[in-house]
């Protein structure tokens, strides 16, 4: 089969690859009919992870029942699915409290819980920007979809991006009446906004500084605080009458720059400290590494990020972090977007067929062309 | 009547002052039967806070309800009662949603919710190491107690350190059958590890290198650790056969030394880190601050704390920070002691007249003689 | 002043009564702007509560404030202001718990916990429905409202059915995706509907025999279900695919009638029951009561209510119940109607001057002329 | 192997049947060592159900892993393992939010969400009076005990009556300090009461009207209340200065019976809405049926419970109910045995080879010679 195949820093192929094959009863084969581009493959394409030369890259996947292991029994070959990007057991203690992000089973990696599909330091699974893709503990990790194509630009974000910006919404606490900071307006972040209005958030804030960003946050409802006029938090102390926003989600990362190109790690973090209220919550999907050896400084290279600490303290706040356990969220925003509550595919740029991918990769790396989210399609 | 009056670094005195008046309907003026000294007053005393001269010190205080205001109508004269330490209005909307320590309407600091009595920068509050203290708001703040004198002991750790230590197990997570890292095991440390027992806990570890204080932690049913054998996060992951503790609490502080005597803010964070696992919860009771010139380093100066983050969102983990709303607690605590569930006073090393005060803030604060909780008598 | 007065069964008058004055220092005056007829104030019209003759009666209130007592510190004379209808003292284990609703000293009732203006049992208290109203613990009870008078008919339903209807939808546990059935579509059954669409439910039915409030219904995005086409249950079965609503709400209370007017008081219960799916929760906002002299069956005469309990404990779900405590939601859902996520006065039918509020009472007790619910302004 | 098989009303027999078979590749066989008679086997030993004749009986036990089919990875033959009551997939929507015990796949009656070993209208699993016993979904539905037979009466409760107890604790939302009051000391009302100290109850009130049941009460630190000595809700009552219990647990079921005899149905729920407070929780964990052929009424016959629901509203109550998810609990209670905190084996009275099962049933069946709690084992 077809597969983007990762080939070193900056390189990505099309490639002829074996067909992935059923190995476990519980396994799946799933015909890819959506597979899309994160901004976390990015660091990858860039050099600045581990991961192996021959890697298959991508964990965004959706598609069609191909094949089911013998153990499989809740699922049937030509059922509709989406695939969450974590690999997770179902049966250990992190899985069956809803902590699927964290399997303590299928990373064989010392020290670290979870898994993921083409992704540096998650495992040995190969990814879904593919023809075919191989699912283990399939009964667990699939969810259902309804039959047909109907959606398919919306369902495609319910592997990853948008339950991941949902999670953000969770982890700060996010309720009916609230203010919300959401910083970064990248896909996560703008599924993050998204998200906060679906909790009832009265207003939502999205700070960037890209105005094609700042022009889609305002589609999906947020008010834009552009970075570029002035400090952010600053303009949202002001926007609340000098009370804070009741919760902040940060959807930027460990790679924030300041507007000269300069990396500062600790800058998203300090801004939401600065503009969250006094008792109020922060959840942080941006992604933060525990060793980063292209980092700026020698603390950040060890995952030191030397924030306000003292201030979030004397406020009061709390803050969840980490990867999102998809199958938490993904079934109730599966059904907000056929009811037509949610439209995620906003945030869709651009749709290709899987042999474009390595022009793709490019483009979106440096953001040109207004690439911002780009799903391919195998079949196409 | 006779307080304790800061004086300037390293000086505290016992001195005539004004009786303290009903000023606004909603006073209470109580007589003190037993007041604490705790450790952040050691940080006043230490002139490493903005603390001004002539300030009465004291929020741990508890007493007989001497006098009331014409509002007052849940409280009358000869009431026992426990103060909290927090000064609260009873009607903003953090109140009103039980963050107390984090009065929106107390503090008239710009930037800074919250009050407190005796204390810097916490509003004009003074302190009850003294014969009277005015209480603000009394029918919203004053915890009623028994009639007579039973429990004294253990009711004077309702105005701050039991609470305190409970919110950091609360913060944290803990539920019944976990297993509970305390770092620290100074006075709220201590009574940190006896709610996570009183939560259900099936294990806790108290981490120090003091002997004595993993000493008194044996009495609290935990497991010491002392730091003096070794990194205390590894004892941890080898006693929990490498899974971590289901939740850490901190109750050190920026302060923390290692054993040269250097001081070292990030080091207790990155012990919780490492020791707590994947998804697992931690809340920081143990004091961090914003602007600390007395720093040693120019970002801990600026309250920045550089401890591993990137390695805390791989672990997914959350924390929670801040004082303690005791009025959220002390209710549920004082009938625990009543009923003979739970047993703070095994902290006190000390019982001493008020007028003892000077020499006990010294020994104190030089941890001389097996000072580790002094409690003060003003009538004695 | 004027006020509408009790005069026994099916008979109010506006009289002149005195004016209320400030009583105790935390007292405030309100000259009412806006004051609402409730359904439950058709309970004592029609004689079947034990409320006294020359009771005034209102407990839905909104105005300016006219006059404080010494004790008042964070409200004015000119601030506008919306008076939930629970009179709550702000200090009892159940008000900082966040249970106004029944608050242990409000009410001098024997065994009864919580009070309200204007109501039977429910302590001395006149209602609102008069040119003033005197407010209890003015600081604690009083919700604060933007100057001016925009929103009046969306603020005028903070007091009681928009928190009510939001009660029903919280104790029912609606999340984010989630199929909700509301049994009652009179006006807190319409907002318990516009409550769960806020939380973000997917779905929503609204469940009633009146074809205007099930066009009402659909104006608040829900989906109709006609009793009279058949088993509204059955109807929300066939709806959901088999699977039940994962929550249900009771807005109707033990005066349901069959189409032949009879009471059947279990009826709506049971159809909870049996449409809302296993684990699934309950929230029960219509009223119930313990003695009830005029009802049908010697068992519901004291308060029995013999529904379908062996099937909710087959399916595990789980109810809540009683009056809502509206200060804790109604600073959120006044943030949703400033910012036009909410729009309450929808279920408005008829806005009148106080004096014709006799006329009114007989017209909305017999649904006349499509009163659905009225709002009176005593200064028009 | 040989077998407890239900012959008829009041009939049971040990009997050779054919060993059980790996049938699906995600199935375990377990050789039984130890599995209890309950109190709900009663119900059908007295043919009050409709289960079938030659079913095996039998829903809580534990044993060693005898073999294993192909999709079992995370246990091995020699395992030893408890197995909860409840049969449950890990992969439907209940599975999967935690409510195993309401598993939408594992019981093919139509309406009835939830499985169960040996038990009726529970679907096709025989039980686990036997030598060996057939377990679907092993690597999800097994929960790992210690090597060895340390433990082994402490473990036999955590497949339902420990699990089930705590689940009556969780759903009346029992917390540090609350005064909790349980209704039935037999062995789910003992070990709730149990559960609720390990909660961190202050006091807990266990209720009954057999003295040797009241006697183990106050071993597991509970003040008994006996019915004997007058309205239990009413010593409650008096017990707690007229407060009311915080929260409450029904733990008796649709089988109460007064002192002469008869059946009521709704007497035990009365008592708890009369005894818990005014917003308290209440947990039903006592069994309650939506057909009952041999109730006494008409109402109850079809499961209507004619208890106090008026009253249950006044005072804001919320009820949670139904069979309990073990796996939600069982590993912490685990460990909560493992460290010496929880020993619910007190409540075992006699502990008997296989063989003697038809005695015991008998006699467990009269309450003859302190029969409370059986323990069985096939190896003996």
């Amino acid at each position: 089969m077809k597969a983007v195949v990762y080939k070193g820093p900056y390189s990505v192929a099309v490639e002829d690859v074996p067909d992935p094959k059923i190995e476990a009863p519980t396994d799946a084969i799933i015909k890819v009919t959506t597979t899309n581009i994160c901004g976390s493959d990015l660091h990858m394409y860039e050099g600045r992870t581990a991961v192996e030369e021959g890697k298959i890259l991508g964990h965004e996947n959706m598609g069609i029942v191909e094949e089911v292991g013998q153990a499989v029994t809740w699922f049937r070959p030509g059922d509709r699915v989406s695939v969450p990007f974590n690999v997770a057991c179902g049966t250990c203690r992190n899985c069956t409290h809803g902590w699927t992000s964290f399997c303590l089973r299928t990373n064989p990696a010392e020290g670290v819980d979870g898994a993921a599909y083409g992704y540096a330091q998650m495992g040995p699974y190969d990814g879904g920007q593919a023809e075919y893709l191989q699912v283990p503990f399939a009964d667990f990790n699939l969810l259902r979809l309804p039959e047909g194509d109907e959606h398919e630009q919306d369902f495609t974000t319910l592997s990853d991006i948008f339950p991941t910006g949902y999670h953000g919404a969770d982890m700060a606490g996010v309720r009916p009446g609230d203010t919300v900071a959401v910083f970064g307006a990248g896909p996560v972040g703008l599924l993050a906004a998204h998200s906060a209005r679906l909790r009832g958030a009265a207003e939502v804030f999205s700070v960037d500084r890209e105005p094609d960003r700042l022009a889609l946050a305002e589609q999906f409802d947020a008010v834009p605080v552009n970075i570029a006029d002035g400090d952010p938090a600053e303009q949202i102390m002001a926007a609340t009458r000098g009370r804070g926003a009741d919760c902040g989600i940060e959807a930027v990362g460990y790679q924030a720059h300041d507007r000269d190109g300069n990396e500062h790690p600790e800058m998203v973090l300090d801004w939401l400290v600065a503009s969250v209220r006094s008792t109020g919550g922060i959840g942080v999907v941006g992604v933060y590494v525990p060793q980063d050896p292209g980092a700026a400084t020698e603390p950040a290279k060890e995952g030191r990020i030397g924030f306000n600490f003292g201030k979030l303290f004397q406020k009061g706040q709390h803050l969840g972090t980490g990867q999102c356990p998809v199958k938490r969220y993904s079934e109730q925003l599966r059904d907000l977007i056929i009811e037509g509550r949610a439209t995620p595919s906003k945030i869709i740029s651009h749709e290709l067929p899987l042999t474009e991918a390595p022009g793709a990769y490019e483009k979106f790396d440096t953001r040109a062309d207004g690439y911002t989210k780009v799903i391919l399609h195998p079949a196409a």
